[in-house]
């Protein structure tokens, strides 16, 4: 039987996009709500300096009221070696590093230099990367496209992939960071890192910026990939897209894969009902996916005297 | 070069869908900024029953006013052979005629019964099938599952596509009316269709109900479907989804395509601007496309200043 793995990146990607704070109680929720509905993989925040994102300033507290949730991989973004030494002590067992392959978007949004970063990175896996109990996942920003740069070449895309595998990384996520990604390019990209790093699990990132998402998924899915993020709602957004959408939604990617018969592991009702919940919460966010707004497919009863005359 | 057909089907199934009269001039000029977009065929309107549908009691009002158009195909649906009559006596030289492949989503529909509607089709045909300047069009609706009888085998979808072709019909549309189909239907049941009827010309018209109509425009695409209907602002609903979205809108589609190198000789920042003045023409409905939302990829100016320390 097909299956793919769905990682929520909701409580990281999503809620980092929202300016004001979630009450830690909140968040705690939402992350159990989350994995409730059989996730199996959540990403539920980052070990940032508060004052950089003050979301995020109660991450031990919710790594602390949720670690131990059983069936699920809970994993924290660590922008640093700092993070990931708060992340470790924390007790999460999942870290993610992520820069971008641009150069231009990596000293925006992080203030290095890729190759910067790739120090950070070198640090961080010499100190846990053999300690057996963590895994290392890198994401690589802009992978399809810069708000700066424009076009990002595959050459570029397969040049960090190197440097990260060099490391000693065994799982890469590309990440349309910015909603540039097209099915071609998702061929392109995803077939040449396949096909230079057979060692390497690559994992897909899509956004629905101008409505692609699921047709990305979809390509990546052709090609082989089994990993995708996704963010219940489709919470998240773009800093240089105001009012685009976001992440591509848990919900619709899972009845993406779930329809043609591809197992998921995640109750869409339930779902679903999650999602309902995050209207409730996130009064701020407006939860647009369009199977939110639908609803799962149903029968409804016929009534057979509209039938013309009979 | 590869390339596509989009046919722009928002003044005929994005109106239906609005309850309130769209007067005659804003129909009239929603109609030529859509073909001054470089749209190769539109279907502008319906010739129903002003009782059935009041939206389209001013059809010949709006045909007289656009039937001069070039480069740009027209039709209009025509229920029966009265709307054919009426319709060929306007000028127009495309009809568009359905019904659905589900008996209970026929009989609510058009208040008969899919043998019925096959009568009626055949009508039609022996009146105008043989006047050389007339096209003629049939689309399937409920080819992807229907709300009162859910799943809609590839076989039913068979014998209606060969009913149709009997009637010396060419050009087939499968429409998947209620956001129902997926992919994996998508494949199946147009590469049998393709199979079996190698000389019909098959269309798709997908819904965007729960967020799928863009990977089941990518999935025609891969197995040869050449021929796409879309709604620019993804006008359109569906009566048993009321929240829902509407069809593929036109401007993802053409974005989709012309992204992988597809040409669809749409010109997508004119496009993105007719959304505009369907937000502001019709404030009844909220054009809700992710590509209108956040607008075209567009490179930012990289402010150097942000690099840390330099």
């Amino acid at each position: 039987m097909e299956k793919v793995k769905i990682i929520e990146v909701g409580p990281r990607d999503g809620l980092q996009n929202i300016d004001s704070f979630v009450p830690t109680d909140k968040k705690i929720q939402i992350i159990k709500r989350l994995a409730a509905c059989g996730i199996k993989e959540m990403q539920i925040g980052s070990f940032v300096a508060p004052q950089a994102i003050p979301q995020f300033k109660d991450i031990v507290e919710v790594v602390k009221a949720v670690n131990a949730l059983r069936d699920v991989v809970l994993s924290v973004l660590v922008p640093n070696i700092r993070g990931a030494e708060n992340a470790a002590s924390s007790g999460i067992r999942k870290f993610i590093f992520f820069f971008s392959v641009s150069h231009a978007h990596n000293c925006c949004n992080v203030r290095q230099t890729p190759e910067e970063s790739i120090e950070e990175l070198k640090q961080i896996c010499r100190a846990y990367l053999c300690d057996s109990g963590i895994t290392l996942q890198v994401a690589l920003a802009t992978a399809f496209g810069c708000p700066f740069e424009g076009n990002i070449k595959t050459d570029a895309v397969l040049r960090a992939v190197d440097k990260v595998a060099a490391c000693g990384v065994k799982e890469i996520t590309l990440c349309d960071t910015v909603g540039f990604g097209n099915p071609k390019m998702v061929e392109e990209k995803f077939s040449a890192s396949q096909k230079h790093f057979p060692e390497i699990s690559f994992g897909a990132h899509f956004h629905n910026t101008r409505g692609l998402a699921l047709a990305n998924t979809l390509r990546a899915y052709d090609i082989g990939i089994r990993s995708f993020d996704a963010a219940a709602g489709g919470l998240g957004g773009c800093p240089y897209a105001p009012k685009s959408s976001g992440n591509a939604s848990t919900e619709e990617t899972a009845f993406l894969f779930e329809e043609m018969g591809i197992k998921t592991g995640i109750n869409l009702k339930k779902l679903l009902g999650v999602c309902q919940f995050l209207q409730e919460t996130l009064p701020q966010v407006k939860i647009a996916s369009s199977l939110f707004q639908a609803g799962l497919p149903q029968k409804h009863k016929f009534v057979a005297d509209n039938k013309r005359g009979k």
